[in-house]
């Protein structure tokens, strides 16, 4: 693969954190009960509007003021794979981005055939997971342990390949490098920490990140490659302002809230599909 | 509107939160995934007793025990609505102060109805939302943003003024000015600071301090005021003790349980109502 | 009882922790959604894998994985009760530990009868509540206030002695002193700080340790003494860093991240049982 020349400096990304806190897009957020709290103030903290929500009732009408859609499977069960799939439709017909976290995936056949069917309906734009989660969506002989990340993200990039080409999706695969991989492109992101290994729902709030930025980048792709960039440098940061997985996460949300150009330097290789 | 002599200086403030921390209330809360662990800590750094529950099986036993009933419909389904009609009708039968947030209302039609149909029920004692919350209740017309506050309390007030005469509630506005409302008052209370829109479950957990007030004080109106009073006041002194959002939320725990008579000078007017 | 040469000394526990750290076990936690981030996060600090969920048809590929099972009916209804059961089935057929918290046992006899429900069905390896939890699994006369700790633990001996006999399960009391109780034998824990009982789910968990360190000991009358012995300290270490129940969060996180050997002298009595 040729390296492109880059255009995410640190100018392009503030560019579009300056576009989140201004513009503020609404995101609605069917996810799992263990994030919630981190990842609506994770979206409040960089400037976008969470809500939280998952009653069929509700959902066409909230959809109709939203700007962005996240799905999250973490605490899935068979009412909320309902709401997720109305969700999806909705938002679908309305041309909203929708990004699709596969938390889990691998370590249940229930999960695994709750992300393939949400895919599956289309609309989805983005997916977002670690390397064993992206790899047992295709192949189900892939065991994973939770939500655990312990695979390198390159080890999941045919896989990343394939459910670009099938689903039309944007995938970001995270790990120690984050790859976000469409057809055409890789782009891969140094940086974070390993405490974020040892903090729940660090790869969520991502997510619900790629979700905010996708309603104001122009293309689900960038906003893939800024929402990973940002976490991974708030990530680092926060460390350094934190005393442990504890602290960290207050640090995080701070840093989330303050960040600003000048601490927007982080590697970013752009890549031409192979 | 003529002030009145105001009766809600340090010392009357100080014994409220003398009474919580003593009496120790125990509120049993029907809430939102995304919001019940800080509503619970926040109850317990205020000094009071939290429940967290929704299964119909057991909330004619919790009411039994509890001194206060708090209903917060933002993450609400069917399910959760047909529990809270029940912790209604129950509390309402004990005599017990009930507390509602509308969180959401006006962002869909269910969340309006919803609400809007645990008012018809009767029993509540306290309504509090923000301007286009309160407004929609009154008003479908109003459109919300999930639970964002980006209206003037002022603007609802004739909708709150509406609301207290229809259902017999004490109504909050709460904003950059919170205002309290019942047939014969309006207080308004000046405090708090801008990042508290930047955490989530700010007013919803001033919303269940005011279920632990209204537990304590002679009246609902007296414990919206002394809620909203020192969620602002504990709002404004956890800012300077924190770094930004996410160091905010331990900080106001913090001031929630230390808060003393010399911290609660507050800027509270009372008038009648026109 | 006479005294036991203690073998709980500073070496043994951080030996236990170090196993932990290295074994990573994968604990299920079907738990209640006020303490599911900060149980999800205290087992990841410890150096375990969390995994929460509670969808029927994935119980049995998630029981598959894991390497211990939590259940705690802070925020039961009927269907997570449904659930609590078959991932307990799943778990006792292959030979996991089960760690049971009665949340709020005693407040609803819907909470009381559940868990008794549970114990019945045989399994549970370790049972910890506080002493009116476990006096009202006894005895349906005895009132709890929510999940509020105001009896002593040694006022629940006795009923601990007769649910070790009756299900063969390792009991734990917790409160200023904590106790663990078998057939044979009772430890007494001493340490702690009372701030943890104005913050939620400190009780919770501790109960997650016990299901990951039930996964690495011996026994798990080990697994619940070190448990035990490792939140009281942290929990001490804890309150020196922090500056009330916000701070303390994020600290006692921190600390048990970082626990060390030298950090482990801990006041542990071990007698015979009489």
């Amino acid at each position: 693969m040729g390296t492109l020349s880059n255009r995410f400096d640190s100018h392009f990304l503030y560019r579009q954190i300056s576009q989140v806190r201004s513009r503020s897009p609404l995101i609605l957020n069917l996810t799992n009960t263990v994030v919630m709290n981190i990842t609506a103030n994770a979206l409040l903290a960089v400037g976008a509007s969470p809500v939280m929500a998952h009653a069929k009732e509700e959902l066409e009408n909230l959809v109709s003021i939203a700007h962005g859609l996240l799905i999250n499977v973490g605490t899935l069960d068979a009412a909320f794979l309902e709401s997720a799939k109305l969700a999806v439709r909705c938002a679908k017909r309305s041309g909203l981005p929708i990004v699709l976290d596969p938390a889990g995936a691998g370590a249940s056949s229930f999960r695994t055939e709750a992300v393939r069917a949400l895919l599956t309906g289309g609309g989805v734009s983005v997916l977002r997971g670690n390397a064993s989660e992206i790899s047992a969506i295709v192949d189900s002989g892939v065991k994973t342990r939770g939500v655990d990340t312990s695979v390198s993200s390159l080890s999941a990039l045919s896989a990343a390949q394939n459910l670009s080409l099938t689903y039309g999706v944007t995938v970001v695969i995270s790990g120690e490098v984050d790859l976000v991989v469409n057809k055409e492109q890789v782009a891969s992101i140094r940086g974070g920490h390993s405490i974020m290994s040892r903090v729940t729902g660090m790869g969520c709030t991502a997510t619900s990140l790629v979700a905010a930025f996708s309603a104001v980048c122009d293309s689900t792709f960038d906003a893939a490659v800024c929402s990973m960039a940002i976490a991974s440098k708030a990530g680092e940061i926060a460390k350094e302002n934190s005393h442990g997985p504890g602290t960290f996460v207050p640090a995080f949300l701070d840093t989330l809230y303050s960040l600003d150009e000048t601490q927007l330097q982080i590697d970013i290789e752009v890549m031409n599909a192979p």
